[in-house]
């Protein structure tokens, strides 16, 4: 079973969730400043959330890079991935559209970590179907940075009933993390 | 007529499907527990529906694979499979908004049996077009798993008015039957 | 200029076009016969617009095969066909939620003799870039279809005022006369 | 790390874009001549917006084809475009259901002037990515149209609390000079 078609399909999933999340976007009632003002919380979930997923996009991209073959289990995996990312532009709207209440700004984080853990599914699936001396395998490494961001979502799933702000403050320090792509295995491919 | 523009296109129609489920799952009017606990029989139904397309997906992809032409009548059975697949979304939301109602519950076991019937049809006209020795032909053998999915839709749509759980039911046992990609096929391949 | 990413594109924009389709089939208020019985004129409208985008999908596809080159004003030629395309999620949800009332089942009609210019505008577009002896040139020959087809739609757009089902028999009528796909350009590929 | 994938991402999200814009027509309510009439200001910026992000898609492409590598910065420039660009359905929804208010319109400026700015970050990666003697970096020039543009989105954005016309009318007139593919760097490609 060749790659090609399952990153063209995920590359797809992925371009339509990060492309949706515009349609959560409610227009405003109004066309003055206080109607744009009062979009602020919603327009900041949407930057994390578009980032979040370019991020997934990137890292993805990296590891299918570095894979050499698929087999059925990967397939299942990167499936789960994606209903996960599936779930994003739901929990931002949410999360928007209630002001970043402490439940849905919780969820968010629940999705965050269901995501987190899928793709640390996929990335043991891609690992076992290559010898313990591949490319893919030397170059994914301690994954230090994946569980630290596990560490970070967990942290900010009870913090959300709590001080709110303080988890939306985590969910932006993981983003940021994050946004260099993968050194570990960029630095690793010819 | 080449089967990449088949595949691409099934593909980004199926991504594209399986995307926009997650916009039928409207925001809950709240954001608290109970406003959660209101969404559950919608996620449920998402969460079918996501499977239910990832099989498909699966199984088409399997099925590309196998062959080696493409012509005309695969073209419109193709087009025909996706017409019943774009209807998911729409009994998703429609079972999902009503809780799972007797009438939405048979008719997504409808839009079910006649994906079903489709996916049949589309087989058939990709086996036609392999001569009787083909390796597609030989992977399909006697397609007892998509017969029995078959009986399990059309005792499903009845049941939906007496006991529309287990209709339910057997829409979760049809997914868990399929939810391994098709070995007949996989195991013929190089 | 390199044909596949304007094919890659091309698909992706229909792909899209038949998917969003269904987001405007909204789910009615009620979960019993009556609801379904209320949605059959959309429903037909639905499938309708379904096989005709499926339509020129197919004919773009062979089209595009026949082509060997594009250019810039085949670019913008095909662009302003999608612009067309464009509307008719659009249209077919105006028409099904006004019950086919006269105005909207006008404008379906000219939204179809606009994608039916401009895809006789591409076709031009893409034969005045091919030589008079060109494979595409002999395909497409007198586009007695095309040009039968604009007729139809030119007679049903004033019918839609007087008796709007007649217009849409109309429309019935083309979709059915081009389910096949084109043999004119089928019959010359090797 | 390929560009054929960052082609194939890009083409995906702008297909998206271009094609949910129709999304937000929302239909009418009323079948008469009256409420096709309301629709005109609505439909007019959709028609600049699908215009505008044709564009970017074309001359994204040319851009991709006269380069030869990416990198990570290049890739992370390429979706900060693309997140600029994603804003396009809201803001055209907005300026489209406040018939064109002074505030809305002055902010589709402000998306336009961001997605501009975002293009020349591009193009400016690109071309570091690439020696000072490379075809990109000859075909790119000294972009006076990408320079012109931003001083007339500058001047659009104020304009629209005075004349909102008069900044409607700019925003067409640099659709009208983009219109045409880039020759700077299209008569460079062999």
């Amino acid at each position: 079973m060749s790659k090609t078609r399952l990153e063209a399909f995920s590359d797809g999933v992925i371009a339509i969730l990060i492309t949706i999340l515009v349609l959560e976007l409610k227009v405003p009632p109004g066309s003055d400043w206080q109607a744009l003002r009062s979009m602020l919380p919603t327009f900041l979930i949407y930057v994390l959330s578009f980032v979040f997923l370019g991020i997934y996009w990137n890292n993805h991209h990296h590891m299918c890079q570095a894979a050499e073959r698929v087999n059925g289990k990967i397939l299942w995996a990167n499936l789960h991935l994606l209903f996960w990312l599936s779930l994003v532009p739901f929990v931002t709207a949410w999360m928007g559209q209630t002001k970043l209440s402490p439940l849905p700004t919780a969820i968010y984080g629940v999705v965050l970590i269901c995501a987190a853990l899928a793709y640390t599914i996929l990335q043991t699936a891609f690992m076992s179907a290559h010898g313990p001396n591949s490319r893919l395998r030397a170059a994914v490494g301690n994954d230090y940075k994946g569980k630290f961001s596990l560490a970070c979502y967990a942290a900010a799933i009870p913090l959300s009933f709590i001080v709110q702000w303080a988890a939306v403050g985590l969910y932006i320090f993981v983003v940021l993390i994050w946004i260099v792509p993968d050194p570990r295995i960029e630095s690793r491919l010819p």
